[in-house]
Formats: structure tokens, C-alpha cells, sequence
């Protein structure tokens, strides 16, 4: 008997989402998944430390308020505005759940994060892929359209490119699509970006969606959250509460308190990153590569000499991971995070060792 | 302007999960919730401190091996037969997804865990309710049906009542229904039940489902998952990394390892809370309580003399939370968690008050 038989027929359309590599060897230079090269703040561990003492075997709060206040706070918002899920992945999920499944398409750039389009297939949802520049820039006049759209779904600053859109173009996207919600997943934005969320209270379709896995140092607690007026954010948590009432767990909770927190940490380390970037695009620069300009912890690069697969494929044989995406138009690129001082001179230094024969030609 | 207008139409049908309440107010007796009155193995704890000081910066496992191996040893199964979530619910709402929508209705009893018609409505699946017996018993016999179904769910034992099947009307049920999933719930197995698991390899359409959050004190970290034939889980796998690609965090991989090496301990606090209850049943035997027969951590009870509504509120007035449910043929039954013996005794000793006015007239 053909065992597929108990599969709803959906399950068949799926394509999964395809994370980077997080190998289980020890001592590669980890630049695959824009993870933060700096440990958390010490207050987030302790705070873990002493919620694991306390009541494990107790529910957390379904609502999770004391988190929701904590970045309330941070952004000047309301507790009524602020949407807690299990890392900005599942927010995305619930978000694309609430407001995109409208029987005509959504609106996203044909190059970005590549989860949009899985949240898609999951739930039928037409996607409507609006290219990027020859610069691989966003262009918002290219999300004006007669037709019905489901919504507007975008990263800023974009992934994996590194660019940013200034907020002058978020908010002609605002007003070009009164009716639908427009979703400004701002995952990267700590790190150099403009954030929308102070347009939150102008505009009533507007969503901007935010993660603890990159600025704060966390993509191993899973906290993303979203922000955006009280109507939205119900709609969130009536998804929320049909699918699982308590999707953080205590200590998910009582360290991402910590984190919002320790404000100075979280200022020192992402001026650590920005710094490294800086020094490492010059260095990229130096050995030939062409490296768009990055608001974020990664950068978006291309050698003109050099197969961008192959290159990806050397530096793994030498224990540097970076990421490369089989995907029309950015084949040539690698992304590539931006580590610590010392991985980004381990990368330069195995760069310029690969690149060595091929520049001299 | 209507601001449902952003909202997918399917929003608006959603009638929400309301989880017992989860109060702030200390000193409370809270019997309402069904969690485990002992705190986690203290190997556990131990595990969470250590993992929160090493690499929470970095992502998970998105697979979460460790936990899988530990679990699949744990029931002499397979890594490729298990399949983890956030907290059963999370895996609960994957496999409604995954299986049931079929375009027929599910099978499932009249009474029972009352989230799985919230699933059904979020996803827009069909159900048919069967009554359980006069006695609140479940009937095999009576999902036995000419008409195409999309599977069958039940909770064994079942959530209010308590009360458990044989292993012998679980076959049935897979046999009456080879091409559906039949899927069992065995969040309270571990007090007495009897798990089906051992029928995996005998029967393709078989899904058992387990949680952390009761026999092993964690309902604070949220760890749930699934058992079942390869194919299963691949379809479970699929949906997974089509919604959230790292639903458990560091911490938890580490803790749910932690519980399942703990055997002793484990076997030790269910020991402990299946004595406490059968003491707890003498006891409110004693005060006229009718209390079906429980192979769970809870009871579920009600008294021919006294309003179960208005028990719950009396009881609540003096610091004592029990969950009383506004349905048809329970509503003057309260379910009752099983709490340390000093709670019971706060419980009996509550009661004795309330109760003596109405039991001297």
C-alpha cells in the first residue's frame, strides 16, 4: 500500500525550508547562519539559571507579559502591541496565517529570505515575486499594482543582500496598500538599519517583526516578536491560541527579559559588529571581491575571477563555513557573517590562500 | 474602516484554547492545570545551567538528535520514529495538519481534550463527535462506520474523565480504520495507563503522542512528541520545517535529555503521585464524592448534593484552584490535579468546610 495515502494532499506541495548547516564538528569558523559571534549578555544566563530552579514543572504564562512589557518599553509601545512566538520563524508563520490567505497574491522581492515562500505552499497562498534592481536593490514604485494583492511581505534590511530601505519607502509602501497589512521583518535592523516600528501607530496595516537570534545573541532561545497596533496583534494571538498556548517556555522567557535589560551589552556588541563589518569589507575589497553595502551581520559578496559554489566549497575543505544559494541572479555571491576579529581574519587569511593562484594569473 | 479587513477570512471563525488559568498570586492550592506536583529531576536543572553557558548564540539542532536518540531509546524505537515539538500541543497542531485534512470529518469522542476541536477549526477540518457511554466511557465499537473519515483522535486515558482503554480496543481502532490515522493522545499515560507505543511497528497508521509536561515535571519547558512508522514522521518532519525549522531551544534539548536519564527519579515522583491519589480518592469518597476510576494525575469528580460550578468558585474564595468545565453531561464534575499530600490534605480540608453545612442538612 502506497503509505502517502494518510498524508493530507497538501503535505505532498510542501518544499521545506532548508536551514543553514550547524555541523557538529568543533573547531570550523562558523559563518554560515549570521548567528552573533559574542556569547549572550551574563545577566540573560544568570536570569536562565535561576528560572531553572524555580517552578519548571509549573506552565509558563501563556502570555508571556513580562516579556511582552520588556520590549514594549524598548520600543515605546504598548503591551497590546507586542506579539511574543517561539523565535521570529513561527511569527512569520502565524503572521502569513492571519492576514495573507486572501485568494489573490502576495506581493515579496524574488530575492529574499527564502522562508517567505515555504509559509506559502503551507497555507496556498499566491506569491506574486517582484524582482530587485540590476543592483539588487528594492524599488517600491515596483509594488504598485491595479490588482488585488493578499499583502506586502519584505526583510529590511533585505536578506541576503544587506540592504537597507530608508523609511520614506516603507511608508510609500504603507499608503500604496491601505487595505492589507504590509510585514517589515526587520531581523538584521539592529545592525545598522531604520526600524518602522515608530510609524506603528501612523499606519494600522503595518507589521514590523523582530528576532533575539542575531542583535541579542540568542538564536539558541528561540524569541522572535512582532509589533504593530492592538487589532493586528489580536488577530496574532487568536492564530496563537488555536495552535499552541504557551510557545515560550520559562526560560525562554525570564532570559529574554534579561536581555532587553542589559541595554549596554547589547549597544557594545552590536558596535563590535559593525566594527568588524567594516573591517572586513575593506579586507574583502583588498583580495578582489565586489561586496554590497551592509546594514547588517553579514555581507552579501562576489569575486569576478572566482565561482562563487567553488569558493564556498574551498573554504568548507579548510574549516570556513559561509553560505552559498543555488538560486538565479545571486548564484556568483557567497553571504558570509560577520564573525569575531579573529574569524574574520581566519576568513581573510584562507580567502587570500585560495585566491592566491588565481589573482597571480 | 473595519480593521478586520487585513485579517484572512478564517480568522474570524477561530474560537480559541482557553488553558486553565495560570495565576500570579502566590499561596494558591493549584490543582486546575494538571501539572506534577514535584519539581524536575535535579539532573535536569543541572543540565539547563550548563547548557546556558555555552553557545546560546548559536542556533539549535534543528533536528534536536540528542533528545530524539534519548527518547527513541527510551521506548525501543528509532531515531526516524520520533518526532519532537514545542510542547505537545505544537506536535498535536502538525499532525491535524499533516493527516486530517481530508475533506471528511475526524472521529473523535463527545468529551475529551478540547483543543482538538480548536486544530479542527483552524485548519478547517470536519468533526464528528461520538458520544462517549452513560458512564463516560469510550466505545470502540461506536467509531466503526461505512462512511469515509479523515482518521480518529482520542486521548487514552482520556482528559477530564481519566479513565484508560485496553490496548485491545486501541487495535481495534486501527484495524477498523487502516487507511486513516488513528491517532492517541498519551499526555497521562505515564499513572497508570497503557501505551500503545509498542504497536508502532505492527500498525502504519499509528500515531502516539507524549509530553514531558506531566510525568516529567516540565510543563515549563515545553517539550512534546510523537511516535509513529517512518512515514509518519517524514510527513510530520515536512510540515515542521515548513513552519519552524528550530522549535526547541538549547536549553530544552538539554533538559529533556536530562529527564529521560533520570529513570529513578521519574519512576519515583509518578509512584508518588499515583499513592497521593489513591489516598485522594478515599478521601473525597469520604466527604459523598462519585470519582471515576483514574489512571491519570488528576480526577475527575463531582458530588450528587452540590453544584460543581459553584464548588469551583467556593473553593477558589479560599486559595483552592480546581477546573471546572461549562459543557454538557460534565458540568457538575470538577477535575482535580493531584498535588503533593500537604495540597491534598488542603484540598480535603477546604472541602470538609464548604461541604459540612450542606452534608448535615
Amino acid at each position: 500500500m502506497e503509505k502517502t495515502c494518510y498524508f493530507s494532499p497538501v503535505v505532498a506541495q510542501l518544499s521545506p525550508y532548508v536551514p543553514g548547516e550547524q555541523p557538529k564538528l568543533a573547531n570550523l569558523v562558523k559563518l554560515n547562519t549570521n548567528e552573533n559571534p559574542y556569547p549572550p549578555s551574563p545577566q540573560v544566563i544568570a536570569a536562565i539559571t535561576q528560572a531553572a530552579q524555580q517552578g519548571l514543572q509549573l506552565y509558563p504564562d501563556p502570555a508571556a507579559t513580562v516579556l511582552r512589557q520588556a520590549i514594549a518599553a524598548q520600543h515605546g509601545l504598548t503591551l497590546e502591541q507586542v506579539f511574543l512566538g517561539n523565535g521570529s520563524d513561527e511569527v512569520l508563520a502565524h503572521v502569513f496565517f492571519a492576514f495573507f490567505q486572501q485568494n489573490c497574491p502576495l506581493l515579496m522581492p524574488d530575492i529574499s529570505y527564502s522562508f517567505y515562500q515555504v509559509y506559502c505552499r503551507l497555507y496556498g497562498i499566491e506569491v506574486r515575486t517582484v524582482p530587485l534592481d540590476v543592483s539588487l536593490q528594492l524599488r517600491v514604485a515596483d509594488y504598485a499594482t491595479d490588482r488585488a494583492v493578499a499583502g506586502v511581505v519584505l526583510a529590511n534590511p533585505n536578506a541576503p543582500t544587506g540592504m537597507g530601505l530608508p523609511l520614506s519607502d516603507i511608508e510609500c509602501l504603507l499608503q500604496m496598500h491601505p487595505n492589507r497589512v504590509v510585514l517589515v521583518d526587520e531581523a538584521y535592523v539592529d545592525f545598522g538599519g531604520q526600524s518602522a516600528v515608530g510609524l506603528i501607530d501612523r499606519y494600522p496595516n503595518l507589521l514590523v517583526v523582530h528576532t533575539l537570534s542575531k542583535s541579542r545573541s540568542l538564536a539558541g532561545l528561540r524569541i522572535g516578536y512582532a509589533c504593530g497596533q492592538a487589532h493586528l496583534i489580536d488577530a496574532l494571538t487568536r492564530v496563537k491560541n488555536s495552535f499552541n498556548s504557551y510557545p515560550l517556555d520559562r526560560l525562554a522567557i525570564a532570559g529574554g527579559v534579561a536581555a532587553f535589560e542589559d541595554r549596554a551589552y547589547f549597544e557594545q556588541t552590536c558596535q563590535a559588529v559593525m566594527s568588524s563589518r567594516e573591517g572586513l569589507v575593506l579586507a574583502l575589497e583588498d583580495l578582489g571581491f565586489v561586496v554590497l553595502p551592509s546594514q547588517t551581520n553579514f555581507v552579501f559578496a562576489r569575486h569576478p575571477k572566482v565561482d562563487a559554489a567553488q569558493l564556498a566549497t574551498n573554504l568548507r575543505q579548510r574549516g570556513v563555513l559561509v553560505r552559498h544559494f543555488n538560486q538565479a541572479r545571486i548564484e556568483q555571491y557567497l553571504r558570509i557573517s560577520i564573525g569575531t576579529l579573529h574569524q574574520c581574519d581566519q576568513l581573510v587569511m584562507t580567502l587570500t590562500e585560495i585566491l592566491q593562484p588565481v589573482v597571480d594569473r
